[in-house]
């Protein structure tokens, strides 16, 4: 199948849980960047002025369209990518169409299509910066230009757009800008033998060919995956001809190729370095072209980078990307609390890279990671009014450190409206407003049931699976497959590696215990109708880092479900790194439907609190140890902080 | 007394310890430093290439000063106060003669003051890069130009010069650039109403004004001094004017008075912040001037600042400044150990402030820092071949961590020969070269024994006082007083907070126990001799931190006398953050000659070591508990880490 396949299905999402999440997009997150775009005024920013990202209270990217398209007069505002702030919220509104009909919002879609056809000059080329700016210098500055990001964020939304509401405009938008990009890359004489400073445009040409299925796209992609790295002196040799004068991190010029992942061909690479949205982006695609190509020089690759980020360099949340300098992943087993950066759409690119993975090799831990992000990581990038957004996402934070520690200040404790660099808002308003895409897997005799989120699906064979559950805070599932054809296939569930030796399930109300394959359940369906009840066990997890971290030794995180925890100020008492838990703390978990749009909080009394010592005090003292009392604390879902007062936060306790 | 009074007493330092120190500044560290700042072929020159502090292989600060003085052709080359570095090399020459007299020494340093002589402008005015670069620039960028910084550490330098050797031209220079400075600077009309952007001709001033008693020195030291933060935009206004287009932090423009402590006069201010060193060397010139001319709220603000630094911002090294971003304090509690600063000037700044307070008012705890300083924080500054040097000392190091975590880059586990920005070599060899000064605090009826180095002095009053000792490895000091003419004095010893419970005191024999007044046990003597024998208990402490600072939870230092230990991975297996210790760990002491230059390390059994993960285990597991192995660590003292293989090192270690 290919990975808009289920764009194609008829999904309707019945979970609680996220038909909250997807009226919000719809309600909400949508239209409220549809006034960003367009500078409206009348919306409200609130802005945290040392945001990560940058803050800002406009955008002006409709503006930047409209005047490379004549239609209006003005200087060019904004990042060299600003065009995708556009493109990205095209790509959301496509999917809330698909879920949320809306004739306003298809013709503010439909509207931005005809603009962007307008601002695209007749060879394809479209990057209003350049357009506006500095026509002469296009396809020359290709490590910071973005040009082909922005392209292939375009693609990518014509791609949905044109698969949800069959406009064809917005697809012939994306071929003539792949086309304009096929005229111009390639090892050919006179063609540009390179590469982008940013990936994005590997995924996107992998997807316009799922939809196209014309050949020379997929070749474009899979030509910009194994070109990259053939050449490590490629952008300091074009930097050099063009006498570039921007530099889009200013002081890291000297980090060299491995910043960009361009210091040696993916097929040398062993692991994840440098910015981490640009690695991940590379890796979906990666994936993505490999599977098409059917090339396991380049699966292996992929497998390579994939096990490297998930066993070495990955936050218990699912966030990536541990140092803000350059927003990068640093190196294996370096995972600070404190300083992290774990940028939203790292944690979205996350959720792409896994879909790719498991589009090619059914196997739990795919769907493990995308359940990771979709209950914290990621999700967390977003206020629970669908208008703030979190563009670094920490494990640990404290307003004091980040107003008061340099080397903290990229920890915002409160989330923006927007940003300068405003790629995280409608990248996790993408991933929400598509959740249905990563119900299910499918092959010609397989379907998989990889998130737990409940829904009521019809496939194109006629079968119907309608999932019902509680999930996150209920660990039953209750399927109903309806299967008019009696058609024979194969029902999998993937059994999270948080449950997996405790879990129960049961088919027609009968017990049964298949053996697992590769952390998936599977079962023969042909009956007209069949039952499949699921049981995960939701007791309390205390969670442990491998010891080759260094920041977790002694402390603990809790997990319940999918759902990983944090202790935040508004509930208990700071400093919160005065909590030890018991060494076995027994959890007491309520719902409460009127806490943070209904959550499930965790509360122990097996905890002890040490006595703050007094400002009089010596900052050291000598042989004295510190004293304690019994206390209690207060946990709640990660994705749910800073939604209430400011104040400290933290998803690693330490344990007595 | 004067802060230069102790210079004039007739010093022999016994000390073990400290004599292999001194003949290492005459030996090796003032002929390297000679060699550095002539820019001399064959010196050997290693550098970390990511010091802070940056690299260099060249000073060229002589050949500066030539070009001003017109002696030879060429740019100007180096930190706008590159000249400090010829200056601090005088200090120390000066010293180093005051205790091993040598011809070429002196020699190099009288043609080093006819150098500086020649260079100096008539109207007394000294700065090569403002002389040669851009002379119409002079004073109108004080928040940038370094030049009241550099008039100052020559006008130190002058006086100790001159104290030592009755160089007179050293001592007319220094004048003559005070003079230069008094006829700019004020709030008279015509004169600027200006503050230097880096404190330290405040402190110079009033070293001046104790040399000649000049009133009109006093005045512009207190004008400095009062007049800080009086208009917050000072800088702001002259840069404006100025049209400034260097900035000596690039990036930093917008952190605002409040980093170079000019946000509010002194007397309103209660934390120290902003850049350490600048931070210290303004509070060592207030509390100079506060005591030379009896201003009480000066004295306070001097007490204020002092309580809040030892109190709240204070690493147990002795070491200050926890952020590489601008060199700088940050906030109270607020002491991350993998990612400070600990400038080594800034830790010998918390000497001289200390050393100033202590000359205010006699109490112990003035002492404790210094000691701190002079067996930890400052003197891990420099290697024992007394060639290399430490910018940054942090109290947790990885070399992994340094090279792969952009945040951590400035800790370096190497110590480099020099840096770009020269500041700490000479400033540490100063110090070493100056520690008799840190001896004894006098006033006229009162010897007060502030530091246990061993010494033989004789004072002007013809008291001679000998102390055997093999301090810090022994905490049995005998001291035998020779008193000739039967002086009436009181003799202070300092009682360490270390051993404040625990010590024992005999005065000819007998044991005494006399109430300690602010730390300090004080002792009539008026026989011609009288032997005293101190002993303080040398047991090993577990040292913690106040719970008010979030890094150190369930963490313990090992502090054994004034010598905190570390962990080194020379002498034990890494990861270091595996090792826990137990809750009550027995240590073992031993004195190893042959290792680092004579230590003495700590070992213990009573430790247990995590298993460390296999690389393929899962980087997170649920409700496993880590599992240990009972152990041995082996410590040595902090100020000797780096000088083996390089390798992890950390200061504070779990406690199971």
């Amino acid at each position: 199948m290919d990975t808009q396949q289920n764009l194609l299905n008829k999904t309707e999402i019945t979970s609680t849980f996220w038909k909250r999440y997807r009226d919000l997009m719809a309600n909400d997150s949508i239209p409220f960047q549809w006034d960003m775009i367009n500078d409206n005024n009348d919306v409200e920013v609130t802005n945290d002025p040392f945001a990560a990202g940058g803050a800002a209270d406009k955008s002006h990217a409709i503006a930047n369209l409209k005047i490379a398209a004549g239609q209006m007069k003005g200087d060019f505002f904004g990042m060299d990518f600003q065009d995708t702030d556009v493109y990205k919220w095209l790509e959301s509104a496509a999917y809330v169409l698909n879920y949320a009909p809306s004739a306003k919002l298809r013709e503010q879609a439909d509207s931005v299509v005809d603009l962007i056809a307008d601002a695209q000059e007749d060879d394809g080329y479209l990057s209003t910066m350049f357009q506006i700016d500095m026509p002469e210098r296009k396809f020359k500055r290709l490590q910071q230009s973005h040009e082909l990001y922005s392209m292939g964020h375009y693609i990518e939304a014509g791609v949905a757009y044109y698969t949800v509401t069959h406009n064809e405009k917005a697809l012939t938008i994306a071929k003539k800008m792949a086309d304009c990009i096929d005229n111009h890359f390639g090892t050919e004489a006179g063609k540009i033998p390179g590469i982008p400073g940013h990936p994005e445009i590997e995924l996107a040409l992998a997807r316009l060919y799922e939809v196209t299925h014309e050949q020379k796209y997929l070749d474009l992609a899979t030509y910009f995956i194994k070109q990259r790295g053939k050449d490590p002196e490629f952008f300091n040799k074009q930097n050099k001809a063009d006498g570039i004068d921007r530099d889009f991190f200013p002081g890291l010029g000297t980090i060299g190729n491995r910043y960009y992942f361009s210091d040696k061909p993916v097929t040398e690479q062993t692991d994840a370095h440098g910015h981490a949205v640009r690695v991940l982006y590379f890796c979906t695609g990666l994936a993505h072209v490999a599977r098409l190509t059917n090339d396991q020089k380049l699966m292996d690759a992929a497998n390579r980078l994939w096990k490297d980020i998930v066993k070495k360099q990955l936050y218990i949340t699912g966030n990536v990307g541990q140092t803000t300098t350059g927003e990068a992943f640093t190196y294996d087993y370096d995972l600070p609390n404190d300083t992290d950066y774990g940028e939203t759409c790292a944690s979205v690119a996350m959720v792409f890279f896994a879909k790719q993975m498991l589009t090619t090799r059914m196997n739990g831990q795919y769907g493990d990671i995308i359940e990771k992000e979709l209950f914290n990581g990621a999700l967390s990038g977003i206020a629970l009014d669908g208008k703030h957004h979190f563009y670094v996402n920490p494990l640990e934070a404290d307003p004091k450190a980040s107003h008061g520690n340099p080397g903290k200040n990229h920890i915002n404790t409160r989330r923006s409206s927007w940003f300068a660099c405003a790629c995280c808002p409608s990248n996790i308003t993408c991933l929400l407003a598509s959740v249905d895409k990563y119900l299910y897997q499918e092959t010609d005799d397989t379907i998989l049931s990889d998130q737990f989120i409940a829904n009521d699906t019809t496939f194109k064979n006629g079968v119907e699976i309608k999932l019902d559950s509680n999930y996150p805070w209920s660990g039953d599932l209750e399927y109903t497959i309806t299967n008019p054809n009696n058609a024979k296939f194969n029902f999998g569930v993937r059994i999270p590696s948080w449950t997996l030796n405790a879990y129960e399930v049961t088919v027609n109300g009968k017990k049964v215990n298949p053996q697992l394959t590769d952390q998936i359940l599977y079962l023969s369906i042909d009956e007209p109708t069949t039952t499949i009840s699921v049981h995960f066990n939701m007791a309390t997890h205390l969670v442990r880092t491998s010891t080759r971290v260094k920041d977790n030794i002694g402390k603990v995180a809790v997990q319940r479900g999918p759902v990983v925890y944090c202790a935040e100020e508004a509930d208990n008492q700071s400093p919160l790194w005065l909590y030890e838990l018991n060494k076995k703390p027994a959890f007491k978990y309520n719902y409460d439907q009127n806490l943070l749009d209904g959550v499930g909080t965790l509360e122990t009394d097996d905890v002890q609190r040490l006595n703050e010592n007094s400002a009089s005090d010596d900052l050291y003292s000598f042989d004295e140890e510190p004293t304690a009392q019994q206390s209690h604390l207060t946990l709640i879902p990660y994705y749910a902080w800073a939604n209430r007062d400011e104040g400290q936060m933290t998803v690693w306790l330490h344990q007595a």
